[in-house]
């Protein structure tokens, strides 16, 4: 049955390319003027180990990108170039788009929020309305900062459903059923007039935790979001990870039973199926007066009403049981539970432990933490001015 | 709910360190001449853009370590020194200890076998046992190939079972009881006497399928394999994936059964209690006049015999279910099959098939390309001899 090994070669990352080496020699100029301040191009060179060549070419490409201001000094003696990373020279957009709401984040390079607004959209929106609504917002609020439209340098956009980046289309199965088969890059880059790069709202959110968040220092975290769907998004050995074609973190579509409810994706018994908010309010409005809402089951359950309280219970342990998979399959060091009903704290955080030490392998059980997100429900535009960041090789992948 | 975002220092991975530097500097060279054959110092500072003290202090280091050779000559009329990689003047090994075998492996640095034997251990054999074969075969291997001991560079050792990457032990849960506890990488660098670098078996099959096997252009591959255990590795973004402690690939404890046989970790229903090769046997020894072997399952189906077949084929879409939940969340281009059942061929892969289709995303399902292993029971010391290399800095990642 085997065959003789052969030798590989090494094409796929293709190191020795010119433009993949220059992003990678421009992260290290980024990266250490970020670590030291203003430094000259001699400097640079001896703390990255570039040739002088090297640094002076990079630091004109990215001086003429508005990246840099250089400033001639001395330095021992002779005539030398300062260079100094421009943080309000350059910033980067993040936008939020969800079924009720767009947020737009102006960030910039150095991590802090410039400004930031959200306006709400009717239910069943159409995506141009959406992108629309999200340019007005980006002119506002670039007016109201002083800031000219040529400083941004990128907006990144999350959408909540999987994006096949192949296409760069919203395949079905998405949270905005209008906005499946769009090409929504297109659509976006017209409007907004800047490079964009779009993801799925769990992958920014993801993101977010590892950039904007409390967890900077961890290299494998998942987030999930607990939404009208079910998503993740995956930092993995300390990057986003996206897969063949970037459909990833598709835990909604985990089967819990097999003769379950049909989901929205054709088969049964998804995760969707059991602990989506969509199927608790479902459940939870049978008999009520009038259809609730998230914020109601919010409510309830802090008002102790007993029905609430145990469709969180469940809803929580199938997540965790969902959970104990990615853990046994990944080993994450932390996972991160965001989406509206993140505001329960322990109370939904409590089954989806159970869940997870119930179905996980011990040893991952016990030692992986779970928490809720601190980042509230701007997670997922912060991760966007991220995205921008690492997209255009001005931070590496963490 | 939310707090003020706040910047991040990136210390996680440390790109302004010395030794982090030296290792990438020393990766972009050996890559240059793996790609080029023999280069001036020179010729290597262009093609990589380092400084010329730059290549001098790392080709000096990597020609004390034997990897390199370093001869004068002249270019362009001048004095020069040309630098060539030593192919077998430095040379990895891999070793791959299974329940009742190890095996050897000598690779050269272009990935060559040198050398390679396997000898049969008694099942339930201690591991001082194991590791005393396996360094005996080395050192007949390397004598019978004309080697000095000083040329290995290191052994890459896969180890059938979990590897807690904090205390360097395999946890419980392993296929070899016997071996759970002991620091089996002190006990291999002192017996082999050069540095050892330990794995999960399945990690280091998913290695050698993306270094050594037919998918070396392949970013994001699963290897499961199926055996006593069954366990899988990770290729993800090019690179294996170890998560937080090295706990990864335990998909055989993930619930298929929510009710269903107590499983060795402890829950219930876990997909090894319906898939692995040991409660196959299980099922068809019972009413045998005595108990039968893989290899008998393996003939028995061919053989078309009903049993042997439907147990396949209930054992197949089982791990086709959890080969869905998978490839929803990591969307890998290839899963691989490997293990002693890969010879069955389309009789496995069938049943797999159809249990990702039915249970994965429709698109996801549609894509995910599932093949069984080319490399036969070769592919765990292949990858070990790669993990030699890629943990010595000598190749990138893949």
């Amino acid at each position: 049955m085997s065959v003789e090994p052969r030798p590989t070669t090494k094409t796929r990352r293709n190191p020795g390319s010119q433009s993949a080496l220059r992003q990678l020699n421009q992260q290290r100029i980024v990266e250490t003027l970020l670590g030291t301040g203003p430094l000259t191009q001699a400097e640079i060179s001896r703390q990255t180990g570039l040739s002088t060549a090297t640094v002076s070419n990079i630091v004109k490409i990215m001086s003429d990108d508005g990246l840099v201001s250089t400033t001639p000094t001395t330095s021992s003696g002779r005539r030398a170039v300062s260079v100094r990373l421009n943080s309000e020279g350059a910033v980067a957009v993040g936008i939020d788009v969800g079924r009720t709401h767009v947020r737009v984040i102006i960030a910039s390079l150095d991590y802090r929020i410039i400004a930031e607004r959200a306006v709400p959209l009717p239910l069943g929106h159409l995506a141009i309305e959406g992108v629309e609504a999200a340019a007005r917002l980006l002119n506002e609020l670039l007016e109201e900062s002083g800031l000219q439209h040529s400083a941004v340098v990128g907006a990144g956009v999350g959408i909540p459903g999987p994006i096949d980046s192949r296409t760069g289309t919203v395949i079905q199965g998405a949270i905005l059923p209008e906005w499946v088969g769009i090409n929504i890059l297109e659509l976006l880059e017209s409007a907004l007039e800047v490079p964009v790069y779009i993801d799925n709202d769990a992958n920014l959110g993801a993101l977010a935790q590892v950039t904007w968040g409390p967890h900077s220092t961890i290299s494998d975290l998942i987030f999930v979001k607990i939404g009208s769907g079910i998503g993740a998004g995956l930092i993995l050995g300390g990057s986003p990870h996206y897969g063949h074609y970037g459909v990833t973190g598709e835990i909604g579509h985990a089967t819990i039973f097999e003769q379950g409810m049909i989901c929205r994706c054709g088969n049964r018994g998804c995760l969707e199926t059991v602990a989506s908010t969509a199927i608790m309010i479902e459940l939870l409005s049978r008999g009520a007066p009038e259809p609730i809402t998230t914020e109601d089951i919010v409510r309830l359950a802090f008002e102790r009403d007993p029905a609430t309280l145990r469709v969180i219970d469940d809803a929580g342990q199938a997540v965790g049981r969902a959970m104990a998979n990615v853990a046994n399959l990944l080993n994450p060091e932390v996972i991160v539970v965001g989406g509206p009903l993140a505001e329960l704290g322990e109370l939904l955080l409590d089954p989806i432990r159970r869940g997870l030490i119930r179905h996980a392998v011990p040893s991952v059980g016990e030692s992986t933490q779970i928490v809720m997100s601190s980042l509230g429900n701007r997670a997922e535009a912060l991760g966007g001015a991220t995205l921008v960041f690492q997209q255009q090789g001005i931070h590496s992948a963490l």
